[in-house]
């Protein structure tokens, strides 16, 4: 195929996968080709456009090590992780809503016994979260899974903390016996993304802050049911209709409520949907 | 903006780049989301493929360094690489196309006098190469600025090949009073691009080959016309009609000629569009 011009290369660029395999990865191949060269047309992306973009892209990457992940911050401030939540998180009604993952996520969080204090060291005022996981019919889930990750009072995650080197405000906790788990931690606050990296530039470029509202986030696992992967956002938060990631759920929203102690207490159930 | 789903997420993201400055930025950014969204929800994207593409990205851009620059490769084989040349260079007729920058122009290339081998040290058999710069009406562009650069005998540029510390096989000339130029170089030959990458590994699980047809990559500048960035492809090469990268204008293809001495000569005359 020669001389391709604006109006023929498309459909030549598809017909190049004509040939692969695996029928979803061409599905996939011959969709983004589509779409990605209607963008370029739409626009008329020019030659120095292009580039730009390609220096954005390659900054994006090269940004990302084993404690940031930009281009989930990207995929997550241009609405596309929300998006993917929604149409994967079709769940029953009752069942509790998922939203975005989120980069600050790792494996081998330490494990803890009901009651333990998860914050291990991390600073901001104490909160008692607790609450049941349950099944769509209100049956507890005893031995559910529940990972939980936090930002800190100065709405860091452990892993941006330079030369930490052990686990704060994450742990693991297993469901007991009526589907019931509590915990101690910190007060979760409003925080910004992390702005330093093309992300952030993007944000500035465009007048849009990087705020998400006070959150908890969690990763529920057990036998039987979907994984859930959501928040429990904090009520009154100034960013809940701005969150600059599109992840805010009315329902994920609890009530944060001041102790006689100056403590605080959030309860939440989660109520998981059952397998598919 | 709470609850968003996926038939309303799109238009809240894009109302979160409504207070963008620049007009241009604003475009690319609504426009951007909108094929980014219509792309993941036409093929109905699951968590695990965002997650695959997340991770392939993120590999990509690792993938860069000061010679390598796979984001390109992607562009390119994607074929948006020529079409944003195919949008950008519609030059009057009689005016030579223009064809893909590629990622392996580097910065800084060495200057020859006419006549000189820019081959430098290049494995391959020698090849005369020479005609002139010319505008549309046929005159001669003196002091035109003509930079070289090309694959040797191995298929290598000069900044694949590890611990080489000159450059081999490109270089910048002027042309002469009546714009010609020659120079001697290697014979160009078919070559894959890089495929030891996540761009290999995308053209190896859809069956496509990495090659592209022998070319010398030039690019022209001249005041008072348009820069010309273009390749001139060898006669009767096997990829002529399936070029990886989508860049084969029948205009550009010369004839390569065997000499008496086993040496080839290609001539072949640019003529340059009057800057806009």
């Amino acid at each position: 195929m020669r001389n391709l011009n604006q109006d023929t290369i498309t459909q030549a660029v598809i017909a190049r996968f004509a040939g692969t395999p695996d029928a979803r990865l061409k599905e996939l191949m011959t969709s983004l080709v589509q779409h990605l060269h209607a963008f370029a047309r739409e626009v008329k992306l020019t030659e120095a456009e292009w580039l730009a973009g390609i220096q954005f892209l390659t900054a994006t990457g090269q940004k990302c090590d084993d404690k940031r992940q930009e281009f989930i911050l990207l995929s997550d401030t241009l609405g596309l992780s929300m998006l993917t939540v929604a149409m994967n998180n079709d769940k029953p009604a009752g069942c509790t809503e998922a939203t975005v993952f989120g980069p600050f996520h790792v494996e081998g969080a330490p494990h803890y016994e009901h009651g333990a204090d998860v914050a291990n060291g991390a600073v901001g005022e104490a909160c008692m979260v607790r609450g049941r996981v349950l099944g769509p019919k209100g049956e507890p889930v005893p031995g559910a899974v529940i990972e939980v990750w936090q930002a800190d009072a100065e709405g860091k995650y452990d892993v941006q903390r330079e030369g930490l080197d052990h686990a704060q405000a994450r742990g693991v906790l297993t469901a007991g016996a009526g589907g019931e788990y509590h915990f101690r931690s910190i007060l979760a606050e409003a925080y910004p993304i992390p702005d330093d990296g093309p992300v952030g530039d993007m944000l500035r470029a465009t007048r849009r802050h990087p705020w998400r509202p006070a959150h908890l986030h969690f990763m529920i696992t057990a036998p039987g049911y979907e994984s859930l992967i959501t928040h429990v956002f904090r009520d009154k938060d100034t960013y809940l209709d701005s969150d600059a990631v599109f992840g805010v759920r009315q329902s994920l929203i609890a009530d944060w409520v001041r102790q006689p102690d100056g403590s605080y207490l959030v309860e939440y159930d989660f109520v998981l949907a059952p397998a598919k």
